[in-house]
């Protein structure tokens, strides 16, 4: 079997947009940069990566970006590892995603870890953190011409799994798909009409947003500070 | 590590409630049993298996169950197999599909495979349909104290993941839990206020219930004769 191609998503120029409440920080972390880190590897038949940042950290002037990227160097919120006889692992803890979409239908997706509604697992240096002891570890068997889209909640908080399969099967270059995933992430945040996936869920388990916030075109689209 | 339990789910005696439209149809086919089979084998770490019937065959005077469970002998919808070291190896063909809960949560679900809504994916000794080729084959880490729930597409079309989890934390015995969760899915099949996984999916993708129906108490709790 021919070994499929890996194709990694980043987020970073994004996904700080989905950071709700003030403007003001969401442009403050877009001028660092990001939250996010990623990376990729042609170890054995490929590995990507994608660490979310934590965004509450910026509030005490800290990078997240730094810190996410310093993540990457010992553990990840999502590493996937193509084997050569193509089956992909996956380690996870948090809410950082893998989608695997074949033939115009995901056929395998994670399940993100929290502890409760937008407190997800998250691997820290200090101790109340996770470890790589609290990762699910799961595994797909691909097959040629699948494709593997990898993001953090950023993508997947603000864009519908049915927008992700109908991305990628217009896009013939994988840059275009990844492009166009992240701009349809980015304005998904910014529009405040728009029901998410993450205000969906925010609605099922009771956390809805107040009829006065929604008149003022605040809406639930990023995480609160403990993100 | 010791070897988790496999807690396999039968939706046998309730699976046929959720069709659609006639009352008759569904009590015909209470009569036969079932359109769904199951199977348990202690094999290796233990083998789970469900099959889910087809319910068109019912309007042919063929009862589902003998084709399921015919089935069941050759290749199964999903079947989940726990090796000796603790991995559980799942095969998929359509809508069966498995959870694995810890702690309070999902940590891995399988994705439904179908050509288009309401039409899965479907194993057949008839050129057309499905072979073992296009199963998706996908596996996790257990832990110990995790739950599998195993079911057809009657359980999970009619109990949200949210729900699942709940009836398996609260029950101690694993019994108990399948039939609660069979009585749930039975409930909520027969419930015409009740906005259902499935009823939520067909109104997303553009399949919804006229009003009227809806006055009359009819609703899509479950499939059509195409199921």
């Amino acid at each position: 079997m021919a070994i499929p191609v890996l194709r990694p998503l980043s987020t970073i120029a994004y996904n700080t947009i989905r950071l709700n409440g003030s403007v003001h920080k969401a442009n403050k972390l877009v001028e660092k940069g990001g939250e996010d880190a990623f990376f990729v590897s042609s170890h054995g038949g490929g590995v990507i990566a994608v660490a979310d940042g934590v965004s509450g950290w910026a509030e005490k002037d800290v990078n997240p970006a730094l810190f996410s990227c310093e993540l990457m160097a010992n553990a990840s919120s999502v590493v996937a590892m193509l084997e050569t006889n193509g089956i992909l692992k996956i380690a996870s803890v948090g809410d950082c995603g893998v989608r695997v979409i074949r033939k115009g239908q995901i056929i395998f997706s994670t399940s993100p870890q929290e502890h409760y509604f937008d407190c997800p697992y998250q691997l820290s240096s200090e101790a109340i953190g996770q470890t790589f002891l609290d990762a699910t570890v799961t595994s797909v068997e691909l097959m040629e011409e699948d494709t593997v889209v990898m993001g953090s909640d950023g993508l997947f908080d603000n864009v519908f799994d049915r927008e992700i399969i109908s991305i990628v099967s217009s896009c013939d270059k994988v840059s275009d798909a990844a492009k166009a995933l992240a701009n349809l992430a980015y304005n998904h945040s910014k529009d405040s009409s728009f029901e998410s996936p993450y205000s969906q869920e925010a609605r099922t388990q009771g956390f809805d947003v107040p009829w006065w916030k929604k008149i003022m075109g605040m809406k639930l689209t990023g995480r609160t500070s403990s993100d």
